[in-house]
């Protein structure tokens, strides 16, 4: 007999302590409802249906309930009316709607809550009941409602009297007999039996089942169920339901708010067919409403809240927003769960824990998911400004940024030269635009999703941009636009980008700068003592760089050399080098180049000081360099002293097939040994010059795209050759690493061989991926949405990295590197860098670095510092 | 005592059995000499000295070499000449020039030989010894004879008396000490003791050095020295020099062949000084020359020699050249080494030996190189035929043919539509060019090297190719080639290419065609029954087909379906299909190329009847098939009612950055699954109708481009659905296999996943080589020759499959595919399956079969059983 009673127990748990607090079988909803009853809080007695049983019940029916069941009942008050909720295994899977007032009925509750208290529950019994337990039309009973309403010329059911109200159960109960085709059952057993029925098909049904999965729910099972007595919330005194929080939503400050209804029940407050009531005052003073909050109706209420809030907060160990319900002055809890936040609130609620001790630095650091920091990196519109809003698009990359319109990008990169950053506006946007969209304040595209070549391109930028506003139109001979709603808008005019929003304002709109203190520094502080990972940044100008020192970045872990030479000034005798037929012309055009690369190497190094600066060797193939042949070309020939005919067949002849695959990093080193030794010596020469500037950096200069030892050693040996005359003619010392980026699979094979000449080993994830894959980014937009889509690829590979294939290569050029030499530094570079699950993977895989954009280095700092949390607690598990 | 002695015939051993038989020691000339010694044949006596002395000779000199020096040479007759011979490991190293008539005096000659002879061989070895081991100038030495003949009215030194004589050696005597600054030495020990040491001294040199290393020889070390009585060659009776060989260089077929001279020593015959005899009447006969052969002038001789001969085959094992002397009628023998052979000779001779027992079938395979066999599968140019040379190039591409000229790649594909495939001239070819190159009948180029983009497709195709004809200019508009002696050929001329010689020649020169049979059809025979791994053919149509079948391919390996679309009367509906906006345009278009694409197969099918085909669904990306924006295209506008602005923009929006990386392959398949849902009813339907031709094919359908397994899976799904769909409306069952072309490094790496899926795997190594190289093909021809020359990259990795990086990649994924399918069908297909070092490796790797061009399928059978023979020779030594 004990044996069965506990298999019981098991199968209904009472909620309280030792009752229904295990989620896995009973729901979030049930376990949290036990804590708090178990916390003493005020909780009315019910039991938890465990999801086995709902599983059976879906398949073979009331049968499935057996004797618990009935001995779980017994257990409750006789003719208490009873609720039953959904308890989901986790919130986000869904859940059919809850059912309340089973049991009612006018007779049973007129004594305790009157006449019309008594028949309203009723009715809403009788309303619900058809509809979500037998399948009626809802329609068929809100036009009986509003013909009767009618026909007694009242407002509202409010309105009505008890004789009314009688009236209107007749008609329900007759409209559930004739929707359902069965008459209402009046038995409280039979409505909570064929109720509980109706939740366990409904989950078991194939929209909710797809619906679950597509959240990360489970195919089969995972919904338990709630059984308890009801606290009214309508009747005589206080009555009444809602939600209380006590932290803001917006901030994370401590502070009560929330909405609820008098007179009402379960989620009324949150419906919207009434009005509902603040419950803090000072919410109320903000939103300027003018009914008084709960707070000023009842501080004693909101006292006793507050009480609860806190309680819950200390038990749960975070911010809990509680539901209520007031039963003629009376309090009931009828669940928990954690407050809704912004990311600002994320990072104060979890600092504020941390402080009080409730929980360790380690789970501040761990609760914050760092994709939501970027909101808070980034200027945003004045909340307190008008928003004269041009069109609507997608929020491509977070930040606001106001500026005169361009309309290409060659107009954005004059704007910059002149000191006043652009708005680039384009269709959409390709390659080329690469260098005007560096120079823009803002971009804003016609075309493209989330993951357009703007988009991609501005996030990785930290440039605000809002892509597919489809609305707009572009003359881009007139060199206007025109908004949805008629306004033009010329070259030149001042319009305001909310990357954040998604919205294009007319002028000039006020911005608030982000702010990288209080809670949010005190967070990243502990997130740098605890991460094992060094962050740097990608930065290719001093301007960068400060941005990422700002940023509080480790170092620069790639500065892209080509971006110097596309500089006004530069790209001219750029042009000449890479024309020029004999080696002797290409150096006199190198020589030009050399003072302008150092004076760029000398301005990085001061912002620098005493940090690593990874630098990358030219890595472009030439011919990007050059204009295109049908540009206008006749200065250059000019310069170059060729006739405009051989330019353009020189710039013809040296276009690629496949400009990815081509002749371009370390095969332009070796081919033209000249082009890096130019190079090498801007890097040493601004070294020397740098020498008194205070701690010198440590120059690590990486060979890329190489595929062969052999190509990563032959450029060593001129570049230490470099070193050594440099070091000669400015009798200063000093010291360098140089390495290879691996971003070709062969690189990656052969780590053994490149470990046994080179200093460290970068990963260049874009390129790796591209080759892994054979795919090319620029040309994967054709067909990457469709891909992500329909599930060919689980993610976008190009943003977060492919543990399987990549990442494996990537393993196994680490072990192979490792092997040659134990204490290789390894790192990674590219957009990957920032990407949390990314960066999760190099920790796992012991790298020593991860850069990223400087924009994305507070995320990977975050990132960083909870991937070493993991690690070693699946360690100590594994240990353990 | 006895070990000195022991050591010292160590480094100083006797020529002959027991001697100096070790070649790593005493080198391979030292080494077949002691065999021939050992045979019983006419060998001087002689010693080696072992390479270390001579190495410690270079070091120390003349104390270097000990007292076994003096034991050894007095073991030799007193006073009898000697000659000085290098004894190099290998004969490919070179090595210093023979020093002849050591200790040769005129008193001591002339008892024996007559007074000329012994004043010819005393002059011969003062000016010899002058030059090599002095460092004379030689010039001195030939002006001092110039003068003296001049003086006696003499016309060579055979012209001179004994008087004269003694003033030539007077004259050189004195040459001598003014060149060397030392009298010439009259010991005969003497004169070897220098002759060694400066041997050593010239092969220790930095420039013997490098030459040695680049020919795969020792840096230090490797050269022994023969010292050994001589046969003198000068003087009274029947004496002279000489070289035999016995059997046909060109063919391969037993009979005497070579030449001698009278009075004459060494390689005199050789030296083009005098106009030698030849040894063969035969020869002697097919060439013309009036002096009788050695054969008829003394026919006792030549039996000898061909005694010797026959003797020297069955103990070395092959055909062997022997040098000779003839001294009074007395026959000597001074060396052998293998005959020099053509492809076709050395097919005869590895076959007769096999069939005369001499060695097993398995050696006579492992002695023919699979690449020389290219020769004899072409056709060639009859060698009796007149030819009238237009231009010389490049032998690109073996084999000869005719055609009218044509210098677009369109005009070559509208001749073969006319059935008469022409000559494509071209400066030099682009892959756009491929179409044309396929239906030419040759391929001529004016720039380009032997791995220019025409080089490398001719030779895959088959089409006999010449690049790099400087000479030629070509007028385009004129449509006229200009040859070198300023004859103009227009377009329509007949001319012919001879891709073995590298020449173009006026007009329709005859050609033979090439033979399979006799011992090369032998030998196949034998490679056939020897070889593990299958040879299948890459091939497009059925004309392909056959001569895949001609060459005996196991089945075709790679079918690409695209070329099918390339055709007349098929480009118009596959544009119509790839311009069309909507799905439904899409299906009526390929409804259209349905029966075409069904007749390609059926076609294929009956050739190849009972035999695997591989089918590649369409791999391309679908911009190939349209034409440039800036060609001609009112055409296909009519076709397809755009306006030709349209048209146009439509064709340039599809172009792509990196094609090799776009969307192709599956990416196709996945995202306009209509197309290959066509190919597939295309091949199952061929299927259904071939029923009644006979044993039935069994398709075996390749995905290609895959990196996903999910890619793989979607588009087996849809095949499988319609092999059901058209086995239920035919009525017929039939078996076919699924699988996937692994040429993504991703999809190496996750063969593991595919495997589960597939019902094989085959490699395409070419595009698995960019990819993993990061490297394209097309683009790479501008530093690749740069690349491999300075060692970057030792060998051109799209011509011998890189083992270290590529092939790591194929181990990789054969290790995870077998874990989930022991026995799942491991291909290769691609320009490398008929490359013998990557077959090899396929071998090695235990593949099951390799696929390449037609052509090269009896190179790969070859080198296929070569690599089965050698890898279990290897298995059997490791396991020994």
């Amino acid at each position: 007999m004990r044996a069965e009673t506990e298999f019981s127990r098991e199968l209904y748990a009472p909620i309280g302590p030792g009752g229904a607090e295990d989620a896995a079988r009973y729901g979030r909803k049930a376990a949290n409802l036990s804590r708090l009853a178990g916390l003493g809080m005020p909780v009315k007695p019910g039991f938890a249906v465990a999801a086995d049983v709902v599983s059976a019940l879906a398949d073979r029916g009331a049968a499935a309930l057996g004797p618990g069941f009935e001995a779980a009942l017994a257990e409750l008050a006789p003719g208490a009316l009873l609720a039953l909720r959904a308890s989901p295994g986790r919130k986000e899977w869904g859940g059919p709607a809850t059912l309340l007032n089973l049991g009612a009925s006018v007779e049973g509750l007129e004594p305790r809550i009157g006449p019309c208290a008594a028949r309203d529950a009723t009715r809403r019994l009788i309303h619900a009941f058809a509809v979500h337990v037998g399948g009626a039309d809802p329609e068929a009973f809100e036009y009986a409602l509003h013909d009767l309403l009618k026909a007694h010329g009242a407002d509202s059911e409010h309105d009505l009297d008890a004789d009314q109200l009688d009236e209107l159960i007749e008609t329900f109960l007759d409209l559930h007999e004739e929707e359902t085709g069965d008459p209402f059952p009046a038995s409280p057993a039979a409505q909570l039996a064929a109720a509980m029925g109706a939740m366990a098909r409904t989950w078991a049904s194939t929209s909710a089942r797809l619906l679950r999965v597509s959240r990360g729910g489970p195919e089969q099972g995972g919904l338990a169920l709630i059984v308890q007595e009801m606290a009214l919330g309508l009747g005589a005194g206080l009555s009444g339901a809602g939600r209380a929080a006590f932290r803001s939503e917006r901030s994370g400050a401590p502070g009560i708010e929330g909405r609820m209804l008098f007179q009402a029940q379960g989620n009324d407050a949150l419906a919207g067919l009434r009005t509902p009531r603040l419950i803090g005052a000072a919410e109320r003073g903000e939103a300027g409403v003018r009914d008084p909050s709960l707070e000023e109706a009842a501080p004693e209420i909101a006292d006793r809240l507050r009480a609860l809030g806190a309680k819950a907060e200390r038990a749960f160990q975070d911010a809990m927003t509680l539901e209520f319900t007031l039963e003629d002055g009376e309090l009931f809890v009828l669940g928990a769960e954690p407050t809704r936040r912004s990311a600002r609130a994320s990072v104060r609620i979890s600092v504020d824990l941390a402080k009080t001790g409730a929980i360790s630095e380690e789970d501040a650091v761990l609760r914050v998911e760092p994709r939501t920091l970027s909101e808070l990196l980034h200027p945003t519109i004045d909340p307190r400004a008008t928003r004269d809003r041009i069109a609507r698009g997608l929020p491509a990359s977070p930040g606001a940024a106001s500026g005169p319109i361009v309309f290409s990008a060659e107009a954005a990169d004059a704007a910059a030269a002149r000191g006043v950053p652009a708005v680039l506006v384009r269709v959409e946007t390709s390659p080329e635009d690469i260098r005007g969209m560096h120079s823009a304040a803002a971009v804003l595209t016609v075309r493209g999703g989330m993951t357009s070549h703007a988009a991609v391109v501005a996030r990785g930028l930290g440039t605000p941009c809002v892509v597919g506003c489809s609305g707009l139109s572009l003359d881009l001979e007139a060199r206007e636009l025109t908004a949805p709603d008629g306004r033009v808008f010329r070259e030149g005019d001042q319009i305001t980008v909310d990357g954040a929003a998604g919205e294009a304002l007319a002028g000039a709109a006020p911005t608030v700068q982000p702010e990288f203190s209080g809670a949010l520094a005190e967070l990243m502080g502990w997130a740098d003592r605890l991460r094992r990972m060094r962050v740097r940044a990608n930065a290719d100008t001093a301007q960068d760089a400060r941005v990422a020192l700002g940023f509080a970045a480790d170092g620069i872990g790639l500065c892209r050399t080509e971006h110097m030479f596309f500089e006004k000034g530069r790209i001219t005798p750029m042009r000449r080098m890479i024309l020029a037929d004999r080696e002797a012309d290409r150096r006199a055009a190198l020589e030009v180049l050399l003072p302008m690369q150092r004076a760029d190497f000398i301005g990085l190094y001061r912002v620098m000081q005493g940090r690593p600066v990874t630098i990358r060797l030219l890595d472009p193939p030439l011919h990007e360099f050059l204009p295109h042949p049908d540009e206008e070309i006749d200065d250059l020939a000019e310069v170059t002293g060729l006739t405009l005919r051989q330019l353009r067949r020189r710039i013809a002849d040296m276009q690629e097939f496949n400009p990815m695959l081509g002749k371009r990093g370390c095969r332009l080193g070796i081919t033209m040994p000249e082009i890096y030794q130019m190079q090498a010596r801007a890097i040493f020469e601004a070294l020397a010059q740098s020498w008194t500037d205070g701690p010198l950096v440590r120059p690590e200069i990486m060979i890329p795209l190489v595929s062969a030892r052999r190509e990563a050693s032959l450029i060593r040996r001129d570049i230490d050759q470099i070193a050594a005359s440099v070091a000669e003619e400015t009798g200063k010392g000093f010291s360098y690493k140089i390495g290879v980026m691996v971003e070709t699979p062969r690189a990656a094979l052969r780590a053994g061989d490149l470990a046994g000449d080179m200093d460290f080993l970068s990963f260049g994830t874009n390129d790796l991926t591209q080759m892994t894959y054979g795919l090319s980014r620029d040309d994967a937009g054709r067909f990457m949405r469709d891909y992500v889509n329909s599930g060919v690829f689980a993610e976008d590979p190009f943003h977060s990295l492919d543990i399987e294939g990549v990442g494996e290569l990537m393993m196994i050029a680490r072990d192979r590197a490792r092997e040659t030499r134990i204490d290789i530094p390894l790192g990674l570079c590219g957009e990957h860098g920032g990407d949390p699950a990314s960066i999760r993977f190099c920790e796992a895989a012991g790298f020593d670095y991860v850069s990223c954009s400087p924009f994305r280095v507070p995320i990977a700092r975050l990132a960083c510092a909870q991937a070493t949390v993991l690690q070693r607690r699946l360690q100590e598990e594994a240990e353990a």
